[in-house]
């Protein structure tokens, strides 16, 4: 029992440093898709988002999504972890209020650290696609408000013990719980932001190249790192046949959609795009991450060949929508988040786990688990936007969402932040000002 | 037993190797702080620095600060890890003559492997104030002192059962150790080599800004990774209620300092300047981690708030007393190694781990343990600043310190290593001359 | 016995994740020693190449390896991963078709996992050779074929059970399996590429720079780091005593390797370049790869030392044949692999793992192991250079090679991937064409 106690929180913290560092990912993946101008400011929301989600998931959000309460929100133990809790006791033996985790074999402030770098992410996927044009001052206040408590209220109904845990909903990783939240939070802030000067003129779509592949690059690869941790470590338990192959059928979802991306962009797009490779990868990291538990490599690898083609072309029905998304954070996030959550209930199997997700309807299962599948994807998606929506207009009303032409067309570097990221590199001029000011 | 020695040596080695990574933290905070000219010669100094921090803490510094010894330094086993040892073995049963470490349960090589990547962190620190105008090879002979001689000599006082600890001074994971004698060691290098060129002019502090944000943000983000490493690390042993809430108050700490140095930064300076955010979060962590292990999650908020006003006000006040640090390593390192050590008197709490510090001022201890603390502060200070200066000026009347005039101007890459960092970009000429030559 | 399971599998996927993340440092270093205009190619052609890697391996490469089957190669469970296990079933109850592994106490997946991760290596070591003027096509097609084909089946020699291990040849972590095996095959194709345009002209030999130190860097580091999972991972088991020390001389080829290499290019090109320290640090990790678990850290520090030393005239060597690697990563990985499976034979101790390599040459062994490693560097040597000289005929004569001449003078980037590294930047016109379009 101590060793095991042992063996599961060294699992949980090594994980968790890795979701950690997908801060860095997500950094690096924003600053490489976009322009120079932007970049002090976007290094600048990726690197204070961790800290306003932490605390913010620390003074509420915890509470919210974990507490014992009703099936919609938790109610017990809500400001500051205070409530009373004997981890790491479980079962029957678990006396606290943050019941919901009591199956986990760890102390409580190895759940909070673990929760906490799953919140964290949430609001930077919020990050990519708002990246500038939003105001530094208002994106920090909606990062409070989505850990605080956008996230952990649908959280709360799918890992909290809630109404669709209760209904029979499955969502090993966060496919929904963490990645369409936060492409729907995104997407409601996309549309009222809208698009960035220049990029939709005369009725064409004005491309916006990235400064620099490198960065993204290394973004890109510490994410799929990073998701070593998120998608085997959501274990909590340090159990060998299940993490081991959590690993493979991870990596199975990033290398096939990173070559059907690829395929794909180099067969419509006509050469291989490493922004739509990248991409790809990360789409096929998402779509997994709902299902890597319950599924053979082969369906991983369809998973992932899927969520690599659907990539690709959501990334151009958005600009048809004029739905202005500087680095593919809703193709990525948002679509594969949600085609992930319906895959698994298509490609969950029985056998791999005893007595949870059963077999999904491409193993004989029936329809049921993909009912609730669905279910779960247009609850969480109705209320995530809808709320989104109130709290991107509140904080419109009262600090103004959208930095003014002139800022957003000299670059949120020097309006936001009073810096520049590269000073002592010459930008070629046609490139600073790929947009006229009079738009 | 068997199994407890597998555990422990597991998350010595894992949490060493995040460590480690933060040489890669180093070098990129100090290549984005600093000119491009310079910037082959800054990757090459913290590239360096960990193989002679390597040989020389092999060598000789081990057996300094683990050998038995007398209060003040090691005395046996000194030279290549040449004394008798039957580690794992603990308590009682430990034979050997490296007792100080004799309470963990990992083998020798473990426990040299965790110290290791400490003592480089030590030389590290060092190489960010002194850059842009030290010679590369009296930043190495340095090194090889500090590592050999310096930290192992304060660190046998406090880690290695020296005076201080019989004195009841703590420092769980190196705030002082660690910290504020690499800011002691840097401060003595930067006041005999002088400013930069150019840097105060006319009575003015004449700003030189870093030529690359997304290299100091990548440095920045590695190491908050890798002091998950450095603190939860520290226990040398896999004890899951202490590393969880290390990992706990160790954020909390990153964060508190990262917000409040924005906050400050923002007010006083007008903008969120990111170079304020990312001295903040590392103000914080450095600041916390004395005393990670025995203080409150809302004692480590107040702490790291506490350093990352500090970490604004040092940057401003070293620079009205003509102390050039180019990336801030005194302001972060010394002052809130020192502060850190400090606050540890204050906010240490008994409940947290039996038989150790006792509590603090703040929590009904009393002053005993803060006048221990002050006593350690004073005493690393002194010996650490004088030696340092001493060790500055053999080097300095034997190889000279500084780099020519000429050479500074035109940056180090070619006068030291004769290559550029980046031979393919334009770099505009009023960012690479903004200083002249005649000063 | 199951806590065994747990510890080892936790072992083996945490440092399976750092070889993993070697991907990065590869990537890192590959496009910081090339020129920018082909950087997205060398960022893709490191982003697929796993990809490709982890296809090839799970379809045909694993069971090549190591499923049962003659000494020449494996016959069993040959397609993904289709035959009978019982992992983490050892020994005498171990029952299915993978008995080269038999011995690891983990599932089988992390078996794949941590192999997969090893076989992905070689195939990435072959495209810092042929950088800057390979079609990507072609370089994926040799990476699946590498991955399918040549790696697993002198893998199967070596750890697959085969005739070489029943020999007596040992390379505990890759030196050559591995390493030259990488190496042997980028010979073949550099060979029949040719040298970059302008890289030979008039009998001379012109520089290249490559165009960012700061990511060769981060890319340096971040191999540093991953090779503590590649050499103290390759025990496959939590030992505490073996991890620990083969950290300490995995460390010490690396720290042994920089210093040598530092200062025979301070002494012999006048300058410490930063460029030969990173490829002597990375030489000495390769050199000690071979033997980190069998040997003293005097010997890691003797072998690294060699290593530096070698990879420093190997670079000019490799120049003086006109034989064009742009990145060193022949001087490296083949010349080192070589070297470092040599020194097994030379300085293999019997007492740090009884009932293995027995003692080397310089230990009293006598030549008997020093005949089987020689044996064993001319087979592989022999079978990889002419299979992947077929390999890259039948891909040149198929698909093609080389990029044309017009399209290596823009750069691979717009040519292959219809996009720009650093769409921004101002790149020096004379850095852009350094080498002329007709020769």
């Amino acid at each position: 029992m101590e060793t095991k106690v042992i063996l599961d929180t060294m699992w949980v913290l090594i994980t968790g440093m890795l979701v950690f560092f997908m801060n860095l990912g997500f950094a690096m993946v924003e600053a490489g898709f976009t322009r120079s101008k932007n970049t002090v400011n976007i290094l600048s929301k990726n690197f204070i988002v961790f800290a306003v989600s932490s605390l913010s998931f620390w003074f509420i959000g915890w509470g919210l999504m974990f507490g014992n309460g009703s099936g919609f929100v938790g109610l017990e133990g809500l400001f500051g972890i205070s409530g009373a809790d004997n981890s790491p006791a479980t079962g029957g033996e678990y006396q606290g209020v943050y019941s919901a985790l009591s199956w986990a074999t760890v102390p409580l402030m190895a759940k909070f650290f673990f929760q906490l770098v799953f919140a964290g992410t949430a609001a930077t996927i919020v990050s990519g696609a708002v990246a500038e044009r939003i105001k530094y001052l208002s994106f920090i206040l909606f990062s409070f408000v989505i850990v605080g408590f956008i996230y952990p209220i649908t959280g709360h109904w799918i890992w909290g013990g809630g109404w669709l845990a209760g209904l029979g909903f499955w969502d090993f990783a966060g496919s929904t719980v963490v990645h369409s939240v936060g492409g729907w939070a995104a997407l409601a802030g996309v549309l009222i932001l809208g698009p960035r000067m220049g990029r939709y003129k005369d009725g064409k779509v004005n491309p916006i190249p990235g400064h620099s592949m490198p960065l993204a690059t290394i973004g890109a690869i510490v994410l799929w790192l990073g998701w070593f941790g998120f998608n085997p470590g959501s274990t909590m338990a340090a159990d060998p046949e299940a993490i081991a192959r959590i690993c493979i059928t991870t990596n199975s979802g990033a290398i096939a959609g990173l070559l059907s991306s690829t395929i794909i962009a180099w067969i419509f797009l006509g050469k291989p795009d490493l922004s739509m490779t990248i991409n790809g990868c990360l789409a096929g990291l998402v779509a997994v991450t709902a299902s890597c538990a319950y599924i053979s490599v082969s369906s991983a690898l369809i998973i992932g060949t899927t969520a690599g083609v659907l990539v690709v072309f959501a990334v151009s029905w958005f600009d048809r929508l004029r739905i202005d998304d500087p680095v593919g954070a809703l193709s990525v996030h948002l679509v594969n988040g949600i085609f992930g959550t319906i895959a698994l209930g298509l490609f969950a199997e029985d056998r791999f786990i005893a007595n949870t997700t059963g077999n999904g309807l491409f193993f004989g299962g029936g329809f049921d688990l993909l009912i609730a599948q669905l279910t779960g994807v247009v609850a969480v998606g109705i209320f995530v936007f809808i709320v989104s929506l109130a709290a991107w207009y509140a904080i419109k009303s009262a600090f103004g969402l959208r930095v003014t032409k002139q800022e957003e067309y000299e670059g949120l570097d020097i309006g936001e932040h009073g810096m520049e990221s590269y000073p002592e590199f010459s930008i070629a001029s046609e490139h600073f000002s790929n947009v006229s000011l009079d738009k």
